[in-house]
């Protein structure tokens, strides 16, 4: 008897995605077909359905976050812990899926930049067998090459469907500082998940102060549950306004760390501006090329500051990521604002765009 | 007209410290003037009064954490971040004063290791001006190159004295780890006030699981009441049950951090045994010369693992110390288990003595 | 037709190679049939011969260092650079095959650890399909996972020989310190061909002083020819002489960098006590379990000194040990002292046992 | 009797320096009279003469590297080994003498960010007791903090006064980086004293390829003479062919390190495209503020590389450059291309301005 998925389809950019009932095919050797439990929508989604990312293709079922759980697995496939996998486990994946032959896996370590990195739901078509290489659907089917976690039975597939993208990409993040945060004051610029998780994260480093600068007072809300310390609204307080609450909090000197989280090279300058001599900021929110921004090295030299590019995630950040989520699924709760059902998958991405969401995930499918 | 201080010295090893009066003297150009307000009693304070820490001079003012506030400043000083300190404040100073010249200090930026770091309370004769050098007493005098912080005035000092010496040297060795913790298992041998610390900062690192290996019903109170995950009873538990706990949490391959907080080379073979193929291991509890512990270095090479030393701390830790504290001193609360007066301090060495204390500190002079 | 390899096998614990005739088994899919050109006797190979290393199984072809020809390839593969080999390339290889699936591989990014490394001529028998996986025989069998290096035609393959393992594990060594060389006295116990390629390394790290410990004249000879510093000869000098040297040359301070690459516990004791505060002790050497020595704990975390246990080597090491050859093979031409036909393997291996030769390198098949 | 000292002065901006000669003031305590021997010519001097650098006081003595003989002590002061200096001992200096106090020294230690940093030649008026607070001078006063190193009487003064400022940011920019340079490439934009050291240095940390940008000529040949192994002439290569010319060199990826040592903004843009994914840009040269320069943070992003402005040096950095530099003196005297007399100071600054010199350097007082 041949199984049917309902799977969400994006035939054309800047066109709703359309519902879809597919013939899940036979499995590839070594793959695994899992049942979707919960399912996160990205920023970045949108980026994708307005054509905006090069490395989409058409059609393509998207959806890059996904925890689910295993109906059949062709073959022996151990989890990142070493644990076998089978049939009814809960489990969690990266959404890339890289080489481990090329030199940026094998020498440099550093699989993140993989030359052949695959994601799932970002740039496999629809047209490719297996065709279920998507996470809004019914079904998914991981390659054998696939970075798996189980989960414990006590987990909430909602909250921890963030570990996939923003929360393995904040470990990464936080990962590429060379010191730990203890007694160091971080500003993070940008309240949505990639923001909330580096804050969050930021705490459990030690962080003495942590800052969020944003302009919407949705996210505010979220940030002051999850336990952030300061909140600056740019709908309040004007640039000169946050760069002196920020040297009021640091004796003159400036924040020790700042991440970049929104997306936008237009907040690099305040960026460069809030970083005390010696800082070090990241850069991992902008995700699209975009209009250059004008910057002076001299500020950049003599102050001798550090810019680190962060580029996705790999089975360590994801791996951290998972771990870090167990442990906290309580502070984390409050990100997750609307759960739907896939659906309403259009309506889900129309709350991103609107910037009146923290996490919103699918759970019925 | 001459002040008075009450002082608490140690005139003959193995001796009661004798409580006396003396007269304040002129206070030296840059030093000032600090009336304590808590002083901590530290696990090393016994070997010190018992003759095995050949630092120690006699007669001696012991004592080497401490909280005080300001009564003269004889010219003007800086505390560490940069505050001017006046009359009144109150403050915590670092035990160990560096030359700020040599090459430890100078050029491998190390002044935890200062070829000519002199300590309050431990390596100060009560016979040198200006005699009052040790924290046991109801005044001390801090001399000018002393590394000060300016407490807020919430602080409740009986919690920030543990700071001044375990607090920092427990941050000493998390700092010289040179990944951060997240989804790692940090085993502490040894539950006292440096373990606990370890033990805290370890969670404020994200670390997935903590374990705290004692042989103290008293100190696993302590550790439960801080959140350590799992305590394991030497007392009950055998060496091989400890070491399969920890194999069982760690899907087979060991702790990824092991710190040895027991002061005893007795701890060392089990240590190695706990760590996984190319952990850590924190050897900075170890204070004293004691006899030798036979190791196959084969097991250090094949299984590819660092072991650290740690020694005593600098500003840089201390400074974190105090931050970490200020953030966390409900957490910390339960760790002061007695709160004593200087009339009382030979008690109180017995109390730390029979292991039956988290922290005694000194509250009334 | 079927094509024969000359091979050399071990069939017997201590008993010498045997010399025969094999016939070349069908390629697997993935793997490269490579003719032999160099093959380097390690000292690791005695302990094998003589059924020291527990990994070794019977039969067993021996032999883990080889440079060789690309006689055939069963499918498509590309180098550590991502070139497409061929036909008649002259190729390096790691020994080590790892799975890049485990724990170690992916998560913790350290391949050396990998629980399901097979290495070619140490634990891979000669019952086994494809049967030719040791180097000391005319033709070897590489599988599809093997790590390659396509090698200049100017590459003298004697002298590139040495990457292969102790070259590989020299840099692992080297990659192993936390801060480069510059201004730092290095000091080397052991002068086989890993002390010397460490030694060599030291110098290109920017070190002030590279010094050799030794008992053999022999290798003193090659020392000075690679361009080290001083040579401590222990068949002259007596330790504590030895010692004053080193903090003679170090304002008596002791060394920063102290490299045991001499297999054996007994280097343990001198080389604490000639690290300086602060210092790095790395234990490379130790390779097989042996009778253990005693060590006081106190002396490392007084001195605030880490210990690095390191072992084996991965595609990055083998990588740069290849590049740093390379580049400076005018400098390593001397450590080749001699050169043998495969016939004579068990002079080969008595040249080594003996501690009169630097590398033996078999060129003839 | 009074002793008098020839002087350089600049009275004002863009304006010829004017040899003067001026009595000896009394020492200050702990103050140190030096003869010079050799006083370097440093690019950034002409920042200072034309009034572009807002650090200078005018009157002021310039010239910030210097070697020279002791000729009387006011007290005692030992060297960062730890020797004690005396009468005829021939030293360098660090041109920074820092506080030891601020957050920057203490904390975060990092004293080349010292809040009080005082520089000889730079910062401090002529018109400010003891006076002779600059290297272009016959005598200069040392005051008790400086950071001072004895040089062997083997020692070229000419060639030493490098390490006092461009060989010690160039030591701080290798340093900052992460990892050694073992198979690395590494691109240096820019071939004045800065940029050359850098370079040697690469060469000493183990790169595989060492590469100068530059579009002198004359810096060419001095380039080759130190090693260099690859120059690309601006003046010959357009942009796209020195970048086709580096993928050549690095399998398509692009250089490992790019290190700017022209000064100027205008090489940003060529850095970051020269550079593989995950590569580090060090920006060293940038030393007066100038026109912005248009960035989009998503090629630092999407490449994960890493950005570090490097800031003058410190007692680490200075110490190190000194000990390379005594260690290779034969590798660095060709880069000494002029020797004039104080007398011809002014005719000095116009061969670096014209920029037809490696390193200016006065040997006549």
């Amino acid at each position: 008897m041949i199984m049917k998925a309902k799977i969400a389809v994006l035939e054309g950019f800047k066109k709703p995605l359309v519902i879809k009932h597919f013939d899940i095919p036979p499995l590839p050797q070594g793959s695994i077909l899992v049942k979707m439990v919960a399912s996160g929508i990205c920023g970045s989604d949108l980026h994708m359905v307005d054509g905006e990312d090069p490395r989409v293709p058409l059609p393509i079922i998207l959806g890059h976050e996904g925890v689910g759980e295993i109906v059949e697995i062709n073959g022996e496939k151990k989890d990142l812990n070493g644990d076998t996998l089978k049939k009814g486990d809960l489990i969690i994946w990266d959404r890339g899926v890289v080489c481990g032959e090329c030199y940026f896996c094998k020498v440099l370590k550093t699989p993140y930049l993989c030359e052949n990195r695959k994601i799932y739901g970002i740039n496999r078509s629809f047209k490719d067998y297996p065709y279920l290489t998507g996470a809004y659907a019914e079904y998914i089917i991981l390659e054998k090459k696939t970075e798996i976690l189980k989960l414990s039975s006590k987990t909430d597939p909602t909250v921890l469907v963030m570990a996939g993208c923003s929360g393995a990409t904040a470990v990464h993040a936080i990962d590429s500082l060379e010191d730990n945060l203890l007694d160091k004051t971080v500003v993070v610029q940008g309240g949505g998940p990639l923001g909330i998780f580096a804050l969050a994260l930021s705490k459990f480093q030690g962080a003495k102060n942590t800052i969020l600068i944003t302009g919407s007072s949705f996210r505010k809300e979220i940030a002051e549950k999850i336990g952030v310390d300061v909140v600056l609204d740019r709908t309040i307080l004007k640039e000169e306004e946050r760069i002196n609450k920020i040297l009021d909090m640091t004796y003159g000197k400036g924040a020790d760390v700042v991440i970049e989280a929104t997306g936008t090279n237009k907040a690099i300058p305040e960026g460069l501006r809030i970083l005390r001599k010696g800082g070090t900021y990241i850069v991992v929110g902008v995700a699209s090329p975009q209009e250059k921004v004008p910057v002076d090295f001299y500020d950049v030299s003599s102050k001798n500051i550090t810019i680190k590019g962060v580029w996705v995630s790999d089975a360590e950040h994801f791996k951290k990521a998972v771990s870090f989520l167990e442990k906290n699924q309580d502070l984390f709760a409050p990100v997750v604002t609307h759960k739907i059902s896939l659906d309403e998958i259009n309506h889900g991405l129309d709350l991103v765009r609107e910037r009146k969401a923290g996490k919103v995930v699918i759970e019925k499918f």
